[in-house]
């Protein structure tokens, strides 16, 4: 009886023929031993993320893979990458309004002269001394994230997530008023928060004794918090109660561990996962197995085959396929209480470097499954699979049936 | 990179097995080395135009096919086959009410002795005399079609198309009076404007010079048009705007001539294009590729299988697919910027002489597709293709994603 699952999401895997691998995509020209044994002890398919004829981002891909569809849950960046953001999270509440940002610094006339402070390795003193404020009745919430990167939450009332960047996403120029998109009293509401916040803590970042240290020593100085990306944070089901399965998340890009956090996954950190070509996939992979032990639900995000593929390098996207595969052999043992899945959460196509609507290999494994013939983890060896094609929003209801956890409708 | 797509629908190309041909489809029957090598180049699949289990009109099934859902934009065969007629075409707008006509003759009580004025040749002065009309402050616009055919374009406020025929489709009856179909006040008026136009216009089609020397040479005159299809011009983007995509029709029929117009396609005239078993495919397929130079989309419309089936005349569908076939030939060339795409608007079944519900086969033929391992372009073959399964509105989005020209859904 399957009690766990494996839940591996290769990035941007899908891809078109190379002419260069005598017509073959990245994932069949690769080596694949593995991922092909894998797939010869599975139910496969081909899957469309968010339907056939649909280009995905990841961000909307990754919530319909599981059971989060966008017209019900997306409003935007802002608080997924949020929600990743700081050891300990930052406990957002439906109707929250999320951000990104950056730390900068701005001259006395207010001109941008960095977007990223002197690309600053951390920070968290900077965030700390502004977080907190207050501003007509709405809270500002400031969290630090990696480099110069921060995360801003406003709770309160009556606030609109349609407002415009602050971050002219350039430098030599001042930075943007942010102005309502919509004609709503709310908007206007939150953009003249945000104003006054920004401006307020651009006060405040000025008089610290680290900037002032920072100067002294030749640095930009961190004086501003360009924000951008504003979204509503929705009211949702976390996915260990919409489920009843104890979750966590392995993953090392930001986008992806905030989709984890965002879920209300545990983050689990895995030395070594870089969201890189250079990434351990082997210690994510071992990591996902030991996870096992402590959770029902274990995901694994691997990035950087999508990352090569934006690139158009499809001899790099090959070799890392392939270092993929090597890592997979780890999940041969795996134990018949454990579903193994594996898919991408869209194509990305080398030619085009971009994503594409083309469907993604799918592969259930596991000995209770009705094993089919395909015995190739690829593009096209799927199409033949038990699965057919199917979209994100089938894959969860897939999982929970395999896991006997589904309901029954009538008697 | 595909940048070009030439897109041919053969009409009625589906079908049934037919005893005679050894339980094979017209098409599986047929000897088509060309088809067959297109398809062993493609990604195939099945599709069932509207949907399974609905049974497809032409007309429909060429807007759902190409992005126009038929809920949304078809109101009835008027507007479209207006759309075709004349070289200049007839602007139409949102609201205007289109119908189709024939010009006939009427005797002194009121009687048509023949609903085609004798099978009359050219109505295009007729036409001109009565054009322009203003009734009741509806401009009452009249185009002329091939032999006896026109079109009618009701211009003005407070139109309907819920009205019923003039033309009673038989002989030796008296004209119809146009009644209200619903208890619209738009309805009754549109009603009302029509038999004051056609009572006016029969007026003065009488007393036409060119009516008089038609008795005198013994021919009977055209003095009534006769309208029927009453149809609202809906409100809808041109293909040209809503795919970004510069198109043309080249069709012999006069309703796929029409549904380019409609479209807002240029209609490419090609010599020979007869919509006729004995139409010149070849020429056709010469200048779709040669359209190819100044059009992103070239839709070919080629039309006998189905006429042939509708008679049930399967030894002559299936050589008239072999004649296809051979022109076909001409596309084993293509260049790789150009995306093939071959498919067919319904199944016509020659046991039936009717339109059927039957998917019908595609392929999308390209170096860039995922080419699948069909080898034959068939019904039956399809059913293993790549695409598996598929519906009309599915085909624009697969095309525009093989042109990278999907909009992204997220981020």
């Amino acid at each position: 009886m399957i009690t766990k699952t494996i839940f591996v999401i290769f990035d941007g895997l899908g891809d078109r023929p190379i002419p260069a691998f005598d017509g073959q995509t990245p994932l069949e020209y690769a080596h694949t031993p593995n991922l092909d044994a894998l797939a010869a002890r599975s139910i496969c398919g081909l899957m469309h993320p968010l339907g056939r004829g649909v280009r995905p981002g990841s961000d909307v891909s990754h919530l319909a893979i599981f059971g989060y569809p966008l017209e019900k849950y997306y409003t935007g960046r802002g608080p997924i990458e949020v929600a990743g953001l700081g050891k300990s999270g930052l406990a957002m509440q439906a109707g929250d309004v999320a951000l990104r940002g950056n730390f900068g610094t701005v001259d006395a006339q207010g001109n941008i002269i960095d977007r990223r402070a002197g690309r600053i390795s951390d920070v968290t003193p900077f965030a700390a001394a502004i977080d907190g404020m207050v501003v007509d009745g709405v809270r500002c919430r400031v969290i630090a994230g990696t480099a110069h990167r921060a995360g801003v939450v406003l709770q309160g009332k009556g606030l609109s997530a349609a407002i415009s960047d602050a971050d002219p996403h350039a430098e030599g120029h001042p930075v943007a008023a942010v102005r309502p998109l919509d004609d709503s009293k709310e908007a206007a509401f939150t953009a003249e928060v945000l104003n006054t916040f920004m401006r307020t803590s651009h006060e405040t970042l000025s008089g610290l004794a680290i900037n002032e240290q920072r100067s002294a020593a030749g640095q930009l100085p961190a004086n501003f918090l360009l924000v951008r990306g504003a979204g509503v944070y929705p009211s949702m089901p976390a996915f260990n109660e919409k489920y009843d399965l104890k979750s966590c998340c392995i993953a090392g890009g930001g986008l992806y561990k905030g989709i984890g956090a965002f879920l209300g996954m545990d983050i689990i950190e895995v030395a070594g996962a870089t969201a890189l070509p250079d990434t351990d996939i082997a210690a994510k992979f071992a990591a996902a197995v030991q996870m096992t032990e402590n959770y029902d639900f274990v995901f694994v995000h691997v990035k950087a085959a999508d990352s090569l593929a934006e690139d158009g390098n499809f001899e790099g996207k090959k070799t890392f396929i392939e270092r993929a595969d090597a890592a997979a052999a780890l999940f041969s043992n795996l134990p018949d209480d454990t579903l193994l899945v594996m898919t991408a959460d869209h194509s990305t196509a080398c030619e085009l470097k971009a994503h594409t609507a083309d469907p993604v290999p799918l592969m259930l494994c596991n000995p209770s499954v009705r094993i089919d013939a395909v015995s190739q983890f690829s593009e096209r060896a799927c199409m033949q699979g038990g699965l057919g094609q199917l979209d994100a929003a089938n894959i969860m209801p897939e999982v929970l049936n395999m896991m006997g956890k589904l309901p029954l409708v009538g008697a």
